[in-house]
Protein backbone atom coordinates (compact mmCIF):
# COMPACT_ATOMS: atom_id res chain seq x y z
CA UNK A 1 0.00 0.00 0.00
CA UNK A 2 1.89 3.18 -1.03
CA UNK A 3 1.83 6.37 1.06
CA UNK A 4 -1.03 8.81 0.21
CA UNK A 5 -0.42 11.50 -2.62
CA UNK A 6 -0.98 15.14 -1.30
CA UNK A 7 -2.68 17.13 -3.97
CA UNK A 8 -3.07 20.81 -3.69
CA UNK A 9 -6.46 21.64 -4.88
CA UNK A 10 -9.23 24.45 -4.90
CA UNK A 11 -12.82 23.82 -4.47
CA UNK A 12 -13.96 25.48 -8.14
CA UNK A 13 -11.36 25.30 -10.14
CA UNK A 14 -11.20 22.19 -12.69
CA UNK A 15 -7.96 21.67 -12.92
CA UNK A 16 -6.96 19.87 -9.37
CA UNK A 17 -10.24 17.94 -10.26
CA UNK A 18 -8.87 16.86 -13.41
CA UNK A 19 -6.17 14.90 -11.72
CA UNK A 20 -8.35 14.25 -8.66
CA UNK A 21 -10.48 11.78 -10.99
CA UNK A 22 -7.37 9.89 -12.08
CA UNK A 23 -6.52 9.34 -8.78
CA UNK A 24 -9.82 7.54 -8.00
CA UNK A 25 -10.12 5.99 -11.34
CA UNK A 26 -6.10 3.81 -10.28
CA UNK A 27 -7.37 3.65 -7.06
CA UNK A 28 -4.49 5.39 -5.45
CA UNK A 29 -4.58 6.55 -2.29
CA UNK A 30 -4.47 10.59 -1.96
CA UNK A 31 -5.60 13.55 1.02
CA UNK A 32 -6.47 17.35 -0.75
CA UNK A 33 -5.25 20.26 0.80
CA UNK A 34 -7.49 23.67 -0.43
CA UNK A 35 -5.20 26.74 -1.31
CA UNK A 36 -6.85 29.85 -1.01
CA UNK A 37 -6.38 32.21 -4.21
CA UNK A 38 -5.20 34.54 -2.61
CA UNK A 39 -2.45 32.03 -1.29
CA UNK A 40 -1.18 30.46 -4.24
CA UNK A 41 1.11 33.63 -5.68
CA UNK A 42 2.84 33.58 -2.45
CA UNK A 43 5.19 31.66 -0.78
CA UNK A 44 4.89 29.19 0.93
CA UNK A 45 2.82 27.62 -1.92
CA UNK A 46 4.44 29.74 -4.58
CA UNK A 47 7.77 27.81 -3.89
CA UNK A 48 5.98 24.30 -4.60
CA UNK A 49 5.21 26.07 -8.15
CA UNK A 50 6.66 29.27 -9.47
CA UNK A 51 3.29 29.72 -11.68
CA UNK A 52 1.56 29.78 -8.58
CA UNK A 53 -1.43 27.79 -9.53
CA UNK A 54 -2.86 24.66 -8.74
CA UNK A 55 -2.96 21.67 -9.04
CA UNK A 56 0.52 20.48 -7.39
CA UNK A 57 1.15 17.12 -6.02
CA UNK A 58 3.92 15.65 -3.63
CA UNK A 59 4.47 12.27 -3.43
CA UNK A 60 5.84 10.84 -0.62
CA UNK A 61 6.55 7.10 -2.21
CA UNK A 62 8.46 9.03 -4.92
CA UNK A 63 9.45 12.39 -3.44
CA UNK A 64 8.26 14.47 -6.31
CA UNK A 65 6.99 17.38 -6.35
CA UNK A 66 5.08 18.00 -9.68
CA UNK A 67 3.03 20.72 -11.44
CA UNK A 68 0.75 21.20 -14.41
CA UNK A 69 -2.08 18.83 -14.70
CA UNK A 70 -1.12 17.04 -17.73
CA UNK A 71 2.06 16.52 -16.18
CA UNK A 72 0.84 14.69 -13.20
CA UNK A 73 -1.49 13.00 -15.08
CA UNK A 74 0.81 11.37 -17.30
CA UNK A 75 3.25 10.77 -13.78
CA UNK A 76 0.45 9.10 -12.56
CA UNK A 77 -0.23 6.83 -15.24
CA UNK A 78 3.55 6.14 -15.67
CA UNK A 79 4.27 5.65 -12.03
CA UNK A 80 0.61 3.76 -10.64
CA UNK A 81 -0.91 2.62 -14.00
CA UNK A 82 1.46 -0.29 -14.21
CA UNK A 83 -1.15 -2.70 -16.61
CA UNK A 84 -2.20 0.77 -18.44
CA UNK A 85 -5.92 0.90 -17.99
CA UNK A 86 -5.66 4.28 -18.81
CA UNK A 87 -3.68 4.57 -21.16
CA UNK A 88 -1.52 2.73 -24.14
CA UNK A 89 2.74 1.40 -24.18
CA UNK A 90 1.89 0.82 -27.69
CA UNK A 91 2.67 2.62 -30.77
CA UNK A 92 0.48 4.60 -32.54
CA UNK A 93 -2.34 4.97 -29.89
CA UNK A 94 0.05 6.30 -26.94
CA UNK A 95 1.38 9.05 -29.28
CA UNK A 96 -2.66 9.62 -29.81
CA UNK A 97 -3.16 9.75 -26.22
CA UNK A 98 -0.75 12.73 -25.81
CA UNK A 99 -2.56 14.54 -28.68
CA UNK A 100 -5.47 14.58 -27.23
CA UNK A 101 -4.34 15.36 -23.61
CA UNK A 102 -2.30 18.63 -25.34
CA UNK A 103 -5.17 19.17 -27.35
CA UNK A 104 -7.53 19.57 -23.78
CA UNK A 105 -4.26 21.12 -21.95
CA UNK A 106 -3.58 23.98 -24.89
CA UNK A 107 -7.17 24.09 -26.51
CA UNK A 108 -9.81 22.99 -24.14
CA UNK A 109 -8.45 24.19 -20.99
CA UNK A 110 -6.89 28.39 -21.89
CA UNK A 111 -10.27 28.82 -24.01
CA UNK A 112 -12.53 27.66 -21.35
CA UNK A 113 -10.99 29.72 -19.05
CA UNK A 114 -11.40 32.39 -20.68
CA UNK A 115 -14.65 32.35 -21.73
CA UNK A 116 -15.34 31.93 -17.70
CA UNK A 117 -13.54 35.01 -17.55
CA UNK A 118 -14.53 37.91 -19.63
CA UNK A 119 -18.45 36.29 -18.24
CA UNK A 120 -17.73 36.63 -14.73
CA UNK A 121 -14.89 38.12 -13.63
CA UNK A 122 -13.44 40.26 -16.10
CA UNK A 123 -13.29 44.31 -14.47
CA UNK A 124 -15.92 45.68 -17.79
CA UNK A 125 -18.25 43.86 -19.61
CA UNK A 126 -16.82 43.33 -23.27
CA UNK A 127 -19.72 41.61 -26.07
CA UNK A 128 -17.09 41.02 -28.49
CA UNK A 129 -14.57 39.52 -26.12
CA UNK A 130 -17.14 37.18 -24.41
CA UNK A 131 -18.50 36.20 -27.33
CA UNK A 132 -15.25 35.08 -29.22
CA UNK A 133 -14.46 32.38 -26.38
CA UNK A 134 -18.47 31.55 -26.59
CA UNK A 135 -17.52 30.80 -29.97
CA UNK A 136 -13.86 28.50 -29.12
CA UNK A 137 -16.12 26.24 -26.45
CA UNK A 138 -18.21 25.43 -29.60
CA UNK A 139 -15.41 24.83 -31.55
CA UNK A 140 -14.03 22.48 -29.51
CA UNK A 141 -17.63 20.91 -29.37
CA UNK A 142 -17.07 20.70 -32.92
CA UNK A 143 -13.66 19.33 -33.27
CA UNK A 144 -14.56 16.66 -30.33
CA UNK A 145 -17.70 15.59 -32.53
CA UNK A 146 -15.90 14.92 -35.29
CA UNK A 147 -13.16 12.72 -34.34
CA UNK A 148 -15.63 10.54 -32.12
CA UNK A 149 -17.62 9.82 -34.79
CA UNK A 150 -18.06 6.21 -34.93
CA UNK A 151 -16.86 5.84 -31.92
CA UNK A 152 -16.95 5.21 -28.16
CA UNK A 153 -13.59 6.90 -27.10
CA UNK A 154 -11.16 9.49 -28.64
CA UNK A 155 -8.14 6.61 -28.52
CA UNK A 156 -9.08 3.11 -29.65
CA UNK A 157 -11.60 1.28 -27.71
CA UNK A 158 -11.45 1.70 -24.35
CA UNK A 159 -11.66 5.17 -21.88
CA UNK A 160 -7.94 6.41 -21.03
CA UNK A 161 -6.73 9.75 -19.51
CA UNK A 162 -7.48 11.29 -23.12
CA UNK A 163 -11.02 10.80 -22.60
CA UNK A 164 -10.81 11.52 -18.74
CA UNK A 165 -8.86 14.53 -19.02
CA UNK A 166 -12.07 17.06 -20.68
CA UNK A 167 -14.74 16.39 -18.28
CA UNK A 168 -14.22 18.68 -15.54
CA UNK A 169 -13.77 21.88 -17.69
CA UNK A 170 -17.06 20.57 -19.10
CA UNK A 171 -18.80 20.76 -16.19
CA UNK A 172 -18.04 24.70 -16.17
CA UNK A 173 -20.17 24.96 -19.23
CA UNK A 174 -23.69 26.47 -17.05
CA UNK A 175 -20.98 29.01 -15.58
CA UNK A 176 -20.21 30.01 -18.95
CA UNK A 177 -23.20 30.25 -20.70
CA UNK A 178 -25.64 30.46 -17.92
CA UNK A 179 -29.47 30.14 -18.46
CA UNK A 180 -28.05 30.33 -22.63
CA UNK A 181 -26.87 26.42 -21.63
CA UNK A 182 -29.71 24.81 -22.97
CA UNK A 183 -29.56 26.90 -26.39
CA UNK A 184 -26.20 24.73 -27.21
CA UNK A 185 -28.49 22.34 -28.25
CA UNK A 186 -25.80 19.67 -27.11
CA UNK A 187 -27.37 16.94 -28.23
CA UNK A 188 -28.69 17.66 -31.38
CA UNK A 189 -25.87 19.80 -32.43
CA UNK A 190 -22.91 17.60 -31.29
CA UNK A 191 -24.24 14.32 -30.70
CA UNK A 192 -21.45 12.19 -30.71
CA UNK A 193 -19.73 14.46 -28.27
CA UNK A 194 -22.76 14.34 -26.34
CA UNK A 195 -23.01 10.63 -25.68
CA UNK A 196 -19.19 10.27 -25.00
CA UNK A 197 -19.66 13.06 -22.68
CA UNK A 198 -22.57 10.86 -21.10
CA UNK A 199 -20.31 7.62 -20.64
CA UNK A 200 -17.81 9.32 -19.29
CA UNK A 201 -20.16 10.72 -16.50
CA UNK A 202 -21.27 7.98 -15.70
CA UNK A 203 -18.25 6.34 -14.79
CA UNK A 204 -18.03 5.80 -10.58
CA UNK A 205 -15.21 7.74 -10.56
CA UNK A 206 -16.28 10.61 -12.21
CA UNK A 207 -19.48 10.87 -10.41
CA UNK A 208 -17.56 10.56 -6.83
CA UNK A 209 -15.37 13.49 -7.62
CA UNK A 210 -18.76 15.43 -9.14
CA UNK A 211 -20.06 15.31 -5.72
CA UNK A 212 -16.53 16.14 -3.67
CA UNK A 213 -16.37 18.79 -5.89
CA UNK A 214 -20.03 20.18 -4.61
CA UNK A 215 -19.36 19.83 -1.30
CA UNK A 216 -16.23 21.31 -1.21
CA UNK A 217 -17.41 24.39 -3.24
CA UNK A 218 -19.95 24.87 -0.07
CA UNK A 219 -17.52 24.48 2.46
CA UNK A 220 -13.99 26.49 0.65
CA UNK A 221 -13.50 29.64 -0.44
CA UNK B 1 18.97 7.15 -43.63
CA UNK B 2 15.17 7.85 -42.79
CA UNK B 3 12.34 9.24 -45.13
CA UNK B 4 11.52 12.65 -44.67
CA UNK B 5 9.07 13.59 -42.47
CA UNK B 6 6.07 15.95 -44.27
CA UNK B 7 5.41 19.29 -41.89
CA UNK B 8 2.32 20.79 -42.08
CA UNK B 9 3.24 24.40 -41.26
CA UNK B 10 2.81 28.23 -41.62
CA UNK B 11 4.65 30.97 -42.32
CA UNK B 12 4.55 33.39 -39.48
CA UNK B 13 2.50 30.90 -36.59
CA UNK B 14 5.03 29.46 -34.25
CA UNK B 15 3.91 26.17 -33.57
CA UNK B 16 5.10 24.55 -36.47
CA UNK B 17 8.48 26.15 -36.21
CA UNK B 18 8.92 24.69 -32.28
CA UNK B 19 8.38 21.43 -34.11
CA UNK B 20 11.36 22.61 -36.82
CA UNK B 21 13.54 23.32 -34.35
CA UNK B 22 13.45 19.69 -32.62
CA UNK B 23 13.89 18.04 -36.16
CA UNK B 24 16.74 20.25 -37.02
CA UNK B 25 18.05 19.60 -33.20
CA UNK B 26 18.54 15.85 -34.57
CA UNK B 27 18.87 16.15 -37.56
CA UNK B 28 15.87 14.56 -38.91
CA UNK B 29 15.12 14.95 -42.92
CA UNK B 30 11.81 17.04 -43.33
CA UNK B 31 9.66 18.70 -46.09
CA UNK B 32 7.92 21.45 -45.32
CA UNK B 33 4.10 22.20 -46.97
CA UNK B 34 2.71 25.51 -46.02
CA UNK B 35 -1.15 25.74 -45.55
CA UNK B 36 -2.74 29.18 -46.28
CA UNK B 37 -5.27 30.12 -42.87
CA UNK B 38 -8.09 29.47 -45.37
CA UNK B 39 -7.30 26.34 -46.28
CA UNK B 40 -6.96 24.74 -42.58
CA UNK B 41 -10.50 24.43 -41.76
CA UNK B 42 -11.47 22.24 -44.94
CA UNK B 43 -11.18 19.08 -46.15
CA UNK B 44 -8.40 18.08 -47.29
CA UNK B 45 -6.36 19.18 -44.50
CA UNK B 46 -9.25 19.08 -41.99
CA UNK B 47 -9.14 15.07 -42.80
CA UNK B 48 -5.82 15.13 -41.37
CA UNK B 49 -6.55 17.43 -38.22
CA UNK B 50 -9.96 17.94 -37.29
CA UNK B 51 -8.66 20.58 -35.49
CA UNK B 52 -8.35 22.67 -38.26
CA UNK B 53 -4.24 23.87 -37.15
CA UNK B 54 -0.83 23.57 -38.20
CA UNK B 55 1.69 21.68 -37.24
CA UNK B 56 0.99 18.03 -38.34
CA UNK B 57 3.27 15.68 -39.49
CA UNK B 58 2.88 13.03 -41.62
CA UNK B 59 5.75 10.35 -40.96
CA UNK B 60 6.39 7.85 -43.81
CA UNK B 61 8.97 5.90 -41.37
CA UNK B 62 6.32 4.73 -38.98
CA UNK B 63 3.19 5.43 -40.91
CA UNK B 64 1.58 8.20 -37.94
CA UNK B 65 0.01 11.69 -39.08
CA UNK B 66 0.19 13.45 -35.44
CA UNK B 67 -0.78 16.68 -34.81
CA UNK B 68 -0.42 19.32 -31.48
CA UNK B 69 3.14 20.34 -31.05
CA UNK B 70 3.50 19.17 -27.41
CA UNK B 71 2.38 15.53 -28.53
CA UNK B 72 4.80 15.98 -32.08
CA UNK B 73 7.66 16.98 -30.01
CA UNK B 74 7.10 14.30 -27.51
CA UNK B 75 7.02 11.85 -30.58
CA UNK B 76 9.88 12.95 -31.89
CA UNK B 77 12.35 12.34 -29.23
CA UNK B 78 10.93 9.22 -28.04
CA UNK B 79 11.30 7.38 -31.94
CA UNK B 80 14.24 9.54 -33.20
CA UNK B 81 16.40 10.75 -29.79
CA UNK B 82 17.23 7.26 -29.29
CA UNK B 83 20.32 8.70 -27.12
CA UNK B 84 18.08 10.96 -25.35
CA UNK B 85 20.57 14.03 -25.93
CA UNK B 86 17.06 16.88 -25.93
CA UNK B 87 15.31 14.63 -23.06
CA UNK B 88 15.69 12.70 -20.18
CA UNK B 89 14.55 8.44 -19.27
CA UNK B 90 15.49 9.23 -15.69
CA UNK B 91 13.05 9.76 -12.96
CA UNK B 92 11.87 12.96 -11.60
CA UNK B 93 13.63 14.54 -14.82
CA UNK B 94 11.53 12.95 -17.45
CA UNK B 95 8.64 14.41 -15.55
CA UNK B 96 10.14 18.32 -15.44
CA UNK B 97 10.73 18.11 -19.10
CA UNK B 98 6.89 16.93 -19.24
CA UNK B 99 5.57 19.87 -16.47
CA UNK B 100 7.85 22.55 -18.50
CA UNK B 101 6.42 21.42 -22.01
CA UNK B 102 2.80 21.35 -20.65
CA UNK B 103 3.57 25.04 -19.31
CA UNK B 104 4.79 26.21 -22.73
CA UNK B 105 1.61 24.27 -24.04
CA UNK B 106 -1.01 25.38 -21.62
CA UNK B 107 0.70 28.47 -20.43
CA UNK B 108 3.18 30.25 -22.58
CA UNK B 109 1.49 29.31 -26.24
CA UNK B 110 -2.37 30.43 -25.41
CA UNK B 111 -1.78 33.78 -23.27
CA UNK B 112 0.92 34.76 -25.87
CA UNK B 113 -1.67 33.76 -28.93
CA UNK B 114 -4.22 36.01 -27.23
CA UNK B 115 -1.74 38.80 -26.48
CA UNK B 116 -1.31 38.73 -30.67
CA UNK B 117 -5.04 38.49 -30.97
CA UNK B 118 -5.87 41.54 -29.00
CA UNK B 119 -3.17 43.36 -30.22
CA UNK B 120 -3.57 42.93 -33.88
CA UNK B 121 -6.69 41.35 -35.00
CA UNK B 122 -9.77 41.81 -32.32
CA UNK B 123 -12.79 43.63 -34.55
CA UNK B 124 -11.94 46.32 -32.24
CA UNK B 125 -9.75 48.10 -30.07
CA UNK B 126 -10.31 46.65 -26.74
CA UNK B 127 -7.53 48.32 -24.07
CA UNK B 128 -8.19 46.00 -20.64
CA UNK B 129 -8.32 42.99 -22.49
CA UNK B 130 -5.17 43.70 -24.86
CA UNK B 131 -4.01 44.82 -20.82
CA UNK B 132 -4.78 41.55 -19.09
CA UNK B 133 -2.57 39.61 -21.82
CA UNK B 134 0.09 41.78 -21.89
CA UNK B 135 0.29 41.15 -18.20
CA UNK B 136 0.16 36.98 -18.60
CA UNK B 137 3.13 37.52 -21.27
CA UNK B 138 4.91 39.48 -18.28
CA UNK B 139 3.76 36.69 -15.88
CA UNK B 140 5.07 34.19 -17.97
CA UNK B 141 8.61 35.76 -17.72
CA UNK B 142 8.26 36.34 -13.97
CA UNK B 143 7.98 32.18 -13.91
CA UNK B 144 10.73 31.46 -16.42
CA UNK B 145 13.05 33.81 -14.68
CA UNK B 146 12.25 32.70 -11.05
CA UNK B 147 12.69 28.85 -12.03
CA UNK B 148 15.81 29.64 -13.95
CA UNK B 149 17.73 31.28 -11.05
CA UNK B 150 21.52 30.13 -10.57
CA UNK B 151 20.76 27.77 -13.43
CA UNK B 152 21.50 27.41 -17.02
CA UNK B 153 18.08 24.78 -18.04
CA UNK B 154 14.79 24.62 -17.32
CA UNK B 155 15.84 20.20 -15.83
CA UNK B 156 18.77 19.22 -14.64
CA UNK B 157 22.28 20.67 -16.56
CA UNK B 158 21.59 20.70 -20.26
CA UNK B 159 19.13 22.18 -22.79
CA UNK B 160 16.07 19.96 -23.61
CA UNK B 161 12.88 19.79 -25.52
CA UNK B 162 11.01 21.82 -22.45
CA UNK B 163 13.65 24.78 -23.37
CA UNK B 164 13.65 24.75 -26.68
CA UNK B 165 9.68 24.56 -27.03
CA UNK B 166 9.72 28.04 -25.48
CA UNK B 167 11.79 29.66 -28.44
CA UNK B 168 9.16 31.04 -31.20
CA UNK B 169 6.33 32.10 -28.83
CA UNK B 170 9.13 34.29 -27.33
CA UNK B 171 10.19 35.77 -31.51
CA UNK B 172 6.64 37.02 -31.17
CA UNK B 173 7.44 39.75 -28.65
CA UNK B 174 7.84 42.66 -31.33
CA UNK B 175 4.22 41.73 -32.64
CA UNK B 176 2.95 42.09 -29.10
CA UNK B 177 4.21 44.79 -27.77
CA UNK B 178 5.66 46.75 -31.04
CA UNK B 179 7.18 49.86 -30.20
CA UNK B 180 6.96 49.47 -26.17
CA UNK B 181 9.11 46.07 -26.81
CA UNK B 182 11.93 47.73 -25.50
CA UNK B 183 9.98 49.14 -22.41
CA UNK B 184 10.06 45.62 -20.81
CA UNK B 185 13.26 46.10 -20.05
CA UNK B 186 13.72 42.13 -19.92
CA UNK B 187 17.49 41.65 -19.40
CA UNK B 188 16.91 44.05 -16.01
CA UNK B 189 13.49 42.70 -15.01
CA UNK B 190 13.82 39.31 -15.36
CA UNK B 191 17.99 38.93 -15.97
CA UNK B 192 17.77 34.92 -15.88
CA UNK B 193 14.59 34.54 -18.31
CA UNK B 194 17.25 36.88 -20.36
CA UNK B 195 20.15 35.22 -20.74
CA UNK B 196 18.85 31.41 -21.01
CA UNK B 197 16.77 33.52 -24.45
CA UNK B 198 20.09 34.18 -25.26
CA UNK B 199 21.67 31.12 -25.08
CA UNK B 200 18.83 29.05 -26.60
CA UNK B 201 18.88 31.82 -29.86
CA UNK B 202 22.85 30.83 -30.33
CA UNK B 203 22.19 27.46 -31.10
CA UNK B 204 22.36 26.50 -34.25
CA UNK B 205 19.58 24.98 -34.88
CA UNK B 206 17.53 27.57 -33.65
CA UNK B 207 19.55 30.51 -35.91
CA UNK B 208 18.42 28.05 -38.90
CA UNK B 209 15.09 27.89 -38.42
CA UNK B 210 15.06 31.53 -37.08
CA UNK B 211 16.40 32.06 -40.84
CA UNK B 212 13.91 29.98 -42.44
CA UNK B 213 10.89 31.62 -41.08
CA UNK B 214 12.07 35.15 -41.77
CA UNK B 215 12.68 33.90 -45.61
CA UNK B 216 8.77 32.01 -45.57
CA UNK B 217 7.48 34.77 -44.45
CA UNK B 218 8.75 36.65 -47.44
CA UNK B 219 7.05 34.50 -50.03
CA UNK B 220 3.94 32.76 -48.16
CA UNK B 221 0.31 33.74 -47.78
Amino acid sequence: MSKPIVLYSHATGPNPWKVAIILEELKVPYTTKFINMADMKKPPFETLNPNGRVPVIEDPNTGITLWESGAIIEYLVQTYDTTATLTYTSSPERFYVSQWLHFQMSGQGPYFGQAVWFTRFHEESLPSAKKRYHDQVKRVFYVLDKALEGKQWLVGNKCTIADLSFVTWDLMLPFIFGDDTGSLELEKNYPNYFAWNKRLMERSAVKKIVKDKTEATAVHE
